[in-house]
């Protein structure tokens, strides 16, 4: 027997995404942060649909604070609006959780959510409880829609040979406390899409190791990246940097005439976040291969 | 300490909903079978939005075949469309599995998603998978948007005194098979709302018991129900009909004056599904209580 340890979440993906109906428009397919879909010409902006869980146990401890793991459920999402250049809209929020759980563990839960949604402007439309057997982890999953203007739209798969390469922030050592606390870069993502041109962009939730290639992988190219360079977390190895996951920084493709600027101009608007240049889009086959990262079903891999 | 099991789902749910920032728009927020969203007097339609998730040991059983936990796992929100008089648009899967689950099993699990959604016509726009802790159990968590034509949508809320209710179907029984195979009630729920003007609208699925007080209460009405009237699954007790939920039949409460041209408009329209009058909405504090029905975090209630 197969299990899914055995095959790993981008292989498992890729094998059950064959076995469905796809909308025509390829633009409403798997495979990108957010699925964008276009409700017709009548509407400014393209709709963007994202759904993410948290899994106690994997994504938080039962000793982290309810009120982080409520924000961190929402934040994530923002995130990964912010990934695709838009902003958030309606959430739906499910929650499976054994009928042992303390009502006001909940009420700390949605009140981070609460507060996640306030601060981004996200709005509750609904969402479902159920329960789960005793003894089994708490998921919290949460749906929503967001928007992006059209031309706007960033997706991962346009990045193109010579980009350049960029990351915000510091990236590692997020188990220690930003993986329940980040500021998912929504004001940044927006701010670069309305003024700058970005090919390909993603946010890094299982590390740059695991995350660059799958971008890369999108574009049809391969990369070369400056270890040297990483931005690290005061205290992180370059391998902890590349590896850790759940930096919830942007990683930005750019064409490479456009990086002069953008480096000049992101000092001016957010002199307090940094914004690293780490390599390039290189041709297929050209570039490196990178090891580590958070592998959903087999945990860390390599090193 | 209080715990879920202590106040049961419905009570949950007010205490959280007061947590988080709602909508201006009251018909988007929280408390009918799918959020309404209007995106602008623009699209003709208004958007459905919708989450739902199943349980390993709670709605379905491991021993369950897996294109059946598929189907059911979007024939549940496809349910939910039709009882706002809406129709499925994208939906997005989350899959939260131990990394021991058979990759089979997976892959049978997305053919029955895939069949649903073609029968249906749905569409897959993305989704997540996520491991959990061994011994966890699997959930699977469907969220969809939809759409309903301006003028067609129903809710739960806008039932009144003197309307007659009336059932899709045979009640009672539905664990013997039918939870798992069942038709959701689309096209003649899409028939009803553009021939009729049902006030209030629903589908059971925690068992007449439990919804029917749901309906009433959100209009703001009472009820009365002839139990000698409530279409029973052959070998069902009248216990059974109300109470063993996951009916996924129709709940609909319309002006009385509708109801003689309804009953035989549909026997033409529809000849092989039943539609019973089973009683009528009064007003508030008129009516009867029932007792039965699936409480989440509690198991069955009452009697």
């Amino acid at each position: 027997m197969k299990t899914l340890r055995d095959i790993g979440e981008d292989a498992l993906i890729e094998r059950l995404i064959t076995l469905v109906p796809k909308d025509l428009d390829p633009a409403a397919g798997p495979g990108d942060d957010c699925a964008i879909i276009d409700l017709g010409p009548s509407l400014p902006e393209l709709q963007l649909l994202k759904t993410d869980a948290l899994v106690e146990h994997i994504h938080f401890l039962p000793s982290a604070p309810a009120e982080a793991v409520g924000w961190k459920a929402v934040a994530r999402v923002v995130s990964d609006f912010a990934a695709m250049g838009g902003r958030p809209g309606h959430f739906l929020v499910t929650l499976a959780l054994p009928a042992e759980t303390d009502l006001e563990w909940v009420e700390g839960l949605y009140r981070g959510i609460g507060a996640c949604l306030k601060r981004f402007g996200g709005i509750l439309a609904g969402g479902e409880t159920s329960s789960v057997p005793a003894g089994s982890a708490a998921v919290i999953s949460i749906a929503a829609t967001g928007w992006v203007s059209r031309g706007q739209q960033v997706r991962r798969s346009m990045g193109k040979t010579g980009d350049s390469l960029f990351v915000t922030g510091l990236l590692g050592g997020s188990i220690t406390g930003k993986h329940l606390n980040f500021i998912p870069r929504i004001v940044e993502a927006n701010w670069l899409v309305s003024n700058f041109l970005p090919s390909a962009m993603m946010d890094l939730s299982d590390g740059l190791a695991k995350d660059l290639p799958r971008l890369a992988k999108a574009s049809g190219c391969g990369f070369r990246v400056d270890e040297a360079l990483i931005p690290l977390t005061p205290g992180c190895t370059v391998a902890q940097g590349m590896g850790d996951g759940e930096d919830y920084e942007m990683l930005i493709a750019i064409d490479q005439a456009q990086a002069p600027m953008l480096v000049t101009e992101w000092a001016k608007a957010f002199p307090e976040l940094a914004l690293t240049r780490i390599g390039e889009l290189v041709e297929l086959g050209g570039g490196q291969a990178l090891s580590g990262g958070w592998e959903h079903f087999q945990g860390i891999t390599g090193d």
